[in-house]
């Protein structure tokens, strides 16, 4: 294959640099940060490694890879952004183990009554809560069965839940999940479950899911975890299937907007438990080695001309 | 053997009641609570089940036996309460899910800095909090092996970590364990640590073993969890080792006294996370069901003669 411009915009360090150099032998390499990335270098390449803004790809005619280090490609699959023959891939995977920990790590929290120790904690309020539950005696439905819901399903098998999979197709049983319905049965999941997990992407399938509808049918006191994306819920209807009682307590990490803003009344709320979409990103300084890990591999295999990995569209 | 005069002052549901009276058939079985035990009930009985005022007690010639519903043993084994010929057994055992997954949530809790996100959250604050960790990049070195300890190694085990335990004597290595180190070696166990946890009654030895030099034994930014009895801690010096940086997080669920005062500075101390107490007694309603079995059990063993199990003296 010829020589190719490649700008990376995802932070690398001297051995990872090694193994591009070696993916990549003949190739420009071009490192710059996503602060400092410009319109002029994303028009110059040809492999970009980085979510670089969205606005200065305008169909790049040159562009022929573009991997993320994301696991959601929403900006980039719009009209407009990518030309035709562009390949798109994902980092999905590379999150997993951060999101699901953060996920379970509230789970265990809001079961054991961690957050409202806490509040108590800031009045200097020795109080207690009383009863708490184990997760061995929880039913937990998981909505989206990908690589994180599944970690998070082994870490709840491992505590002795009971773990029921949604999903849109069911062809097996994964490890770690006791029963699969799809989507079209997901209220037969939601009637069981104790606690239900939604970690869907984006779609338009998908935004506003979780509405009056989806929370009426959940068990009374169930707990609701959103470790996704914000648009899978009706932030109104959940606010009132909280005060009503009906759901015992929320754990989000993602919201709408995003940030919050300081006067939504999500925030004052002391059955919901917020965190600041900070269960990804780069936080686990792990995740950072498996996006680098993805991105270089699938390097490799297109400069080689063989078929990439995390394709999201082409 | 001749009857007995039972006094339970253990929650029984009708099942259990049923259970007793078959373990002890010929015996006068007396039910009340801790709130309206009397001090006559107590002098009148042989044999009692639950943690009566020590100071009903009086070395009554009567008593031959006492259950306890609690681990700790401390306020009966004091010169005046048990005459020599009562039998004093615990309810060890009983406690270890609910305490070692409380303090598991808080372990994870704190690593993934949910107290610092719900602080946050409490001032509506959208605020990221830089890097966080995992278990799997830990070594977790916990101080006291019994039933609570083990269990909680076996937790972060499942996470991916490497867990020491430091006991009094080793002679094997218990699953879910990597290494186990001698009280005496204990400094070498707190070098190796990320994470310590301790998990020990209170007696004269372990009273203050948390002081200064333990702290300054620990790698600098380890998190120290007390989950045992709050005297083994020196609360002015692990505030001093919180504030110096030479620790970067507790997580206690004792304190001294308790409950602690509302102007106790560790309650304003964002990197201490405190739960009341609570980690144990019945808030887990699993645990309740324990105590009653291992009190049934030891009932039955000593009716008919035989050696009863969880005996702290005698």
């Amino acid at each position: 294959m010829e020589n190719k411009n490649i700008l990376i915009i995802v932070p690398m360090n001297d051995e990872q640099r090694a193994r591009v150099q070696q993916a990549a032998p003949n190739c420009a390499i071009t490192y710059s940060t996503p602060n400092d990335v410009t319109e002029e270098m994303v028009q110059n390449a040809e492999i970009i490694i980085g979510n670089v803004p969205a606005e200065y790809i305008k169909c790049s005619p040159k562009l022929e890879l573009l991997q993320l280090n994301s696991s959601g490609a929403d900006a980039y699959v719009k009209d407009g952004v990518l030309n035709e023959k562009t390949l798109l891939a994902n980092a999905a995977g590379a999150y997993s183990k951060a999101v699901s920990e953060h996920m379970f790590a509230m789970t265990l929290a809001i079961i054991k009554k961690l957050h409202i120790y806490r509040d108590n904690q800031n009045k200097c309020l020795w109080q207690d809560e009383g009863t708490i539950s184990s997760l061995s005696d929880k039913t937990v439905a998981i909505v989206g069965l990908g690589d994180i819901g599944l970690s998070y399903a082994r870490m709840c098998k491992a505590f002795g839940s009971y773990v029921i999979g949604v999903k849109r197709t069911v062809r097996e049983i994964p490890e770690g999940v006791d029963e699969v319905y799809t989507n079209a049965d997901m209220d037969k999941a939601l009637a069981k479950a104790d606690i239900v997990l939604s970690i869907i992407p984006s779609t338009p399938e998908t935004r506003g899911m979780f509405g009056k509808a989806k929370f009426d049918a959940m068990k009374d006191g169930a707990v609701f975890l959103n470790g996704g994306r914000g648009d899978a819920v009706n932030q109104d209807d959940l606010l009132e299937a909280i005060k009503s009682g009906k759901l015992s307590a929320a754990g989000l990490d993602v919201t709408v907007p995003e940030p919050l803003p300081a006067d939504h009344p999500m925030w004052k709320e002391k059955n919901i438990f917020i965190t600041p979409h900070i269960a990804g990103h780069y936080h686990l300084p792990e995740t950072l080695t498996r996006i680098v890990n993805i991105a270089i591999k699938n390097l490799g295999l297109y400069i080689s001309g063989e078929e990439i990995t995390n394709k999201v569209k082409h």
